[in-house]
């Protein structure tokens, strides 16, 4: 399904760092050597920074050598989404407005991997402001496809097997639907378990979270980022345990279908129904809203979400969209620009309600989640990467998690067409780590 | 008190426009003047704006002239604390690190005070990235005498007569106690009322506010920030009903003494007891811990608030301050170094405990102050301005309201070695009006 050469996890490689067999600047100079071959046709990357990486990988080889690494992932190379600052490179934003703009500062979460030893190798391009219209990334799988979006540039980049890892946003569906279309593991953590400081982010249920091409080196760098930039101002960080990552075999599995079920494709619905069937062999009980009044019932409310969760997002856009239109009107989309007029048409009275109604959604997840202890599950799309790169796909599988502030991961276990497609599990909210070794044992099962 | 040729409230001068004796236009030549005679000694600001203030005031005085102004501050001149970005002048936050630093957008403050026709003059000076180290700046009463601080420049400007009103930044005692110093009305909202988009301020509890020289213009601005702006995303706004701002007397007030009693200077403590007999002349009882066990009990809780407000607020420094140590170590103050190592010695575990410290002083308050129905006064400093300009003064009055997340107005009511000082009210959550109207009540009695 990928034809990463990354799929080796860190864990293994510090293996080899630790024998002499490998090395972080080797490690580096593969990844260099794909995005030489690859770049120019994906356009995964706005800007690289070849030879500061060098640098942070030489140091981080004689950590390894004298045993004495920074972290867990000191080597790691790792992309930016170019909404999240970096003192020595540009934020661009994916707009002409952010051309060649430096903010001076590194991003709590890049903060937060250099002093874990990361290497940060470059920006990775985003959609305008991490917004829907896109950039022109396209998908490694099948380059005519679009890579999803707003983190395109990551998902590509690790898709293509340029990056082990790299940062994403998401709040809508910027990190899950990239990550199946590409063909990756995404994760959005639990509302505020990340510090988004230094990031476009100033929305109410945005996130950092990560593309990574192992579900091991995922869960090993928000580990990192958690213990090394802590959570949002005000909330606890996301807390990962020590140790490696088990996989758990939940005795039941919620099957969520959503809203986006009746609009997925064929062959995405059939690969999901084979999966529960596989799921069912390794002796999981599946429950869906066909046996189970109360998600049947919590279903139905689903029903409002993409709406709300739209409408909250368009009416946190309106600072920076009239920035945008205020700055210069003609290198704002038409997609940005009709986000905008729609934010106008909402009133501060409107703006309340749709608060109370997601926290009405939030309240009804949490007493849902709260009776099952297991993960719910869902596809991460509707199907494969759609073809062309003018549009970033369908988020609707993405607005669930988004909305709720609950973590989700994206595992790259089905395809469609051929191409990528991800099964998503949504956890209960602060509990990322039942979510990780449920995920852990899917990924097993697959395998 | 104060030498400031701007008393004249907005609603007023309004009335001039209206009728074509005056115009905002000449009110910011007025404002231009006293800048250029008083600036050179006080260090009021970072950067100003004539022309482009100058072209705004004209087209401010064509739409009251055509009966068609944007709001109710329009061709009010405003100055902007220098953390908070603006599009058109460099952002530079105290720091050489952000010497001509431009962010490319406005803060959503700003934005929101331009939409509404106000006039913006400049950047008023901050200390370094809003902390404890000074700037320049000197009290327009007293030029050998610090402004206070972080809004140094904020306070200075209004209480010298520069501008009729400034945008402003608190997270431990930056409004409420340069409002004090400088003898101009300072206001810190209820936490989240006020979009904090675009401003330095990553921490849990900061907010932006406003200094001002009438009480009625800082009301009338506060009202205008709340509808255009909009509260922090995923909070409600400030809610400060229409029409003009009416004195409503409280039946009874309640004295809180607050750990900053014991270290107010003699004259400030005579001077509050004199207020609140004037206050029993005009027939408000007043309510003290020493006949009432409830607020006693609460006095006792607040001696812990300035360990817990100034711990949170070193954690949530760490980010921009390890920032400025890795950009250049040589730029940063001693005393920001010293936060940083404070902070650095603290875990995740201790935070959250601060967290929850900071959670009961909350409950505890509201719980009080429901049962109150009118807000809590107190002095807003320890005494006077202190002598030069190396210190920005004690914020020990100043971290309750910042630490509870509720409003506080500083008024410049009371006297101390012939210098402004401040009586403060601190309000009930959410309830911003009615610490406005019993403010205009008290100013009122002193009147």
């Amino acid at each position: 399904m990928t034809n990463s050469p990354l799929l080796v996890s860190y864990s293994e490689l510090v293996q080899r760092f630790r024998q002499g067999t490998d090395t972080p600047r080797d490690l580096l100079e593969r990844c260099l050597s794909t995005i030489e071959s690859r770049d120019d046709e994906l356009h995964a990357f706005a800007c690289l920074a070849v030879a500061r990486a060098r640098l942070a990988a030489d140091a981080s080889t004689q950590r390894w050598r004298s045993g004495n690494p920074r972290s867990e992932i000191d080597g790691m190379p790792v992309g930016i989404k170019d909404i999240i600052e970096t003192h020595d490179m540009p934020t661009g934003m994916g707009t002409p407005l952010y051309d060649g703009w430096m903010s001076r500062r590194d991003a709590a979460s890049v903060q937060a991997l250099r002093a874990a030893g990361a290497v940060i190798v470059g920006k990775t391009k985003t959609t305008e402001f991490a917004g829907s219209h896109p950039c022109d990334t396209r998908n490694p799988h099948a380059p005519g496809h679009t890579a999803g979006g707003s983190s395109a540039g990551s998902a590509a980049a690790v898709g293509a097997g340029m990056l082990p890892i790299a940062l994403g946003t998401q709040v809508v569906g910027s990190i899950l639907r990239p990550a199946s279309f590409c063909g990756v593991v995404g994760y959005k953590p639990t509302e505020g378990g990340i510090h988004r400081g230094g990031s476009h982010d100033f929305q109410s249920h945005s996130c950092i979270g990560l593309l990574g091409a192992t579900l091991d080196d995922v869960w090993l760098t928000a580990r990192v980022l958690a213990r090394m930039a802590g959570g949002d101002p005000g909330k606890h960080p996301l807390h990962l345990p020590d140790g490696t990552l088990n996989p758990v075999r939940p005795s039941t599995l919620t099957w969520l279908r959503t809203p986006g079920w009746p609009v997925a494709s064929e062959e995405a619905r059939q690969q999901l129904m084979n999966f529960l069937g596989r799921l069912r062999s390794a002796g999981v009980r599946i429950i869906s809203a066909h046996e189970d009044a109360q998600v049947a019932a919590f279903e139905s409310l689903l029903e409002a979400s993409f709406d709300v969760c739209t409408d909250i997002v368009a009416y946190e856009s309106r600072w920076f969209a009239r920035n945008a239109l205020e700055r210069d009107a003609q290198t704002v989309s038409p997609t940005l620009a009709q986000v905008l007029a729609r934010a106008e048409a909402l009133t501060a009275d409107d703006y309340a309600q749709l608060l109370e109604r997601r926290q009405a959604l939030r309240n009804a997840y949490d007493t849902l989640a709260a009776s099952r202890r297991a993960p719910f599950l869902t596809l991460s799309a509707t199907g494969a990467a759609p073809q062309g790169i003018l549009h970033s796909g369908n988020p609707i599988f993405n607005v669930h998690a988004s909305l709720l502030g609950v973590p989700a991961l994206s595992l790259p276990l089905l395809s469609d067409q051929s191409m990528p497609l991800g099964v998503q599990l949504i956890g209960a909210r602060h509990d990322d780590a039942t979510l990780f070794s449920t995920a852990a044992f899917l990924s097993c099962l697959s395998a």
